[in-house]
């Protein structure tokens, strides 16, 4: 098989596209990670320090994932004082865990080529160890 | 240990600091994952069908990550038509395995956490077999 070929069947290869843009922007990765290992819920102050965000900040993005139907946010009284908890859906986390299969490919991509590379310091010619 | 208190210890648990942004988009994620897998360099072309991107769109992340130190890009004529070359620096390589290595945190984070809770299905009450 020669390489333009290989190529040309390899189409799409690196394209990942399992990988839900409204999952995987940064903060919000960090927050439905912090979801999936709370499932009774988190409250909003926990969440904000568990993902180093601000308030604005984890407000916004809650506010995507809850238009996106994978998180629901409730608001209620504890102690005569009002607090917003966060949880996972079922549908977010089935979808969180069906990004976190492509996440692993990609992962696993990467970490297959690098060692197959071996180290970049070595002199052209050179073969690793 | 209490609950707050274990929260508290936790703060930024969950933020994820060393996802460099420039490499999490997920295009770029693509690109940069098809270049560790070919460490010799891929034509323009190539590179543009293994990531399903078009002309543009991998122009203007190429644009990115070169700007970033992540990747380098060289014109050249091969019989004789000009060709554009793409690859990763050494740079880039070392930032880009950087960036793996804490997507593998993510990714063991949240299967950890998955397992622990078992399936979503089932009904409250009702404990794991």
């Amino acid at each position: 098989m020669d390489a333009e070929k290989s190529l040309a069947e390899a189409a799409g290869r690196f394209a990942y596209d399992g990988l839900e843009r409204i999952i995987h922007e940064k903060a919000r990765l960090g927050i439905l990670t912090s979801l999936v290992a709370h499932p009774k819920g988190l409250l909003f102050n926990d969440l904000k320090e568990l993902c180093s965000l601000t308030d604005g900040n984890l407000s916004r993005h809650l506010q995507v994932l809850q238009e996106a139907g994978l998180v629901e946010v409730s608001k209620g009284l504890r102690k005569n004082r009002p607090q917003t908890e966060c949880r996972l859906t079922d549908d977010g986390r089935r979808r969180f865990l069906e990004y976190i299969t492509v996440l692993e490919n990609v992962v696993a991509d990467a970490l297959a080529a690098a060692r197959a590379e071996g180290s970049p310091t070595l002199a052209d010619g050179l073969s690793p160890a």
